[in-house]
């Protein structure tokens, strides 16, 4: 009733699928001689995130299919950051969870886009997502900004969760989410959280990498430091942590939904 | 249309009022010689805040009109932490707001209760505050515990507040709240954050200091060590400064209350 997860510090090559499928495979072989059972990747990691108008070829090259044959072929799970095309057009911001059979678990797609950056290119999800279960740990997803907004954590923590997994791509000067705002998550709803960034640059973007999994206690358990452009995080995830982290800082029963639910939008904001 | 706040970080006198009220009145002098415009003490400063059932007996000796004497003789306001004795029966913990004539501009009655400490001997408050306008700056209180919930600094920045002012009695081994959580409360809210919190020991509770002013961009621009007994923290408070915050980080634009609206409490959670 564990979960060890590895998260992927890298680059990537952007634009580059192929290359991006080799990085990913060499990282899943090397998670899963340390020990990892789940592999996560950065946003978007397996055709770049800042490629422009690229993303929507991209995204019909049959990206799953090959993520799932590295996940059979090197028994391991993975989360993987992809453009994913909408049977409705258009293309999201996705998180896809496949099992170490290469069998989809669940999947997620971006709800609160950043800037035009991602305006420009994705229509956002639609929901939150389901925590689903697996090897007895509740698994959560996320990506990138999601995080950054207090509600989906919370989110995430109310409907069970263990484990907030968070592919991003996080660029300066935003280094205070990957250092403060993470482990405040983690601890204000006794959630591990598992952020996973980009390192190098795109474009006119510089990837801020300190990638981390912080405990239910706040506590980082595994960092990468910024400067370091390819590494993994590696951490245990223990249900039985987050149930003693929420006996002895218990904000999830402490809520009072009652003065939040009154709570009004003030005119003129949406 | 700007606001310079002082925060008191101090120990006080567990219990005795004469004295802390000598204490307050000395604080005030000395942040008016500094510039302040306003005056905040920890949480219950004006009786103690860990001193029993003695609380109900402190909360009937008129603690509001001697901090407005204070208020008037100074010429400062003063947020002030103190008991008060409800119309319907017991006490609340609770915050009182009052300008440089001693007139009170509002007062909030902290809603989040922390442990057996505080549901032992507290009622707790009814709503959220709502903020108040004072030299042009819009102004919201919270309590202690009350600010470890994301859901209370968002609540006062939807409802337009430039500042929330925390009085607190934050006691070991919570320093992350003070020094981590604190400036992501103002960042992913894109207000100020005045965290005032009192120092020494008062009965087997060690108070860990480390008072703050945090920016809206989550930089703390004021802070006193935990090894500082006494000490004022001092920053203005300039609502410009919030606007462009919110320009260069539109969390609050950004939110996605179609997604929260919808989150269900699972069963068996009140």
């Amino acid at each position: 009733m564990s979960l060890v997860i590895a998260g992927l510090q890298h680059p990537g090559r952007s634009g580059d699928v192929a290359a991006n499928l080799e990085i990913l495979a060499a990282a899943a072989r090397d998670a899963k001689g340390r020990g990892a059972e789940l592999l996560v990747t950065p946003e978007m990691f397996l055709t770049g995130y800042n490629i422009g108008e690229q993303v929507g070829a991209l995204a019909d090259v049959g990206l799953v299919g090959q993520v799932g044959r590295i996940a059979v072929d090197v028994g391991i799970a993975i989360v993987a950051g992809v453009p994913e095309p909408l049977p409705g057009g258009g293309v999201a911001n996705a998180a896809v969870f496949l099992d170490d059979a290469g069998t989809e678990v669940t999947r997620y797609r971006k709800t609160h886009l950043f800037a035009d950056l991602d305006r420009g290119l994705f229509v956002p999800g639609e929901a939150l997502p389901q925590p689903v279960s697996y090897h007895g740990v509740r698994v959560s997803l996320l990506i990138c900004y999601d995080v950054e907004f207090p509600e989906t954590v919370r989110a995430a923590a109310l409907a069970g969760a263990d484990v907030v997994i968070v592919p991003t791509a996080q660029m300066e000067p935003f280094a205070f989410i990957a250092e403060t705002l993470i482990p405040v998550r983690a601890w204000e709803n006794q959630v591990y959280v598992a952020y996973v960034n980009r390192t190098g640059a795109e474009g006119d973007l510089r990837y801020v990498g300190r990638s981390s999994i912080a405990a239910p206690s706040g506590a980082v358990l595994s960092a990468l430091p910024p400067d370091q452009l390819e590494g993994l995080v590696l951490a245990t995830i223990d249900p039985a942590v987050v149930a003693e982290a929420r006996l002895a800082n218990p904000y999830l029963d402490d809520l009072r939904p009652d003065l939040y639910a009154a709570r009004a939008l003030p005119e003129g904001r949406p």
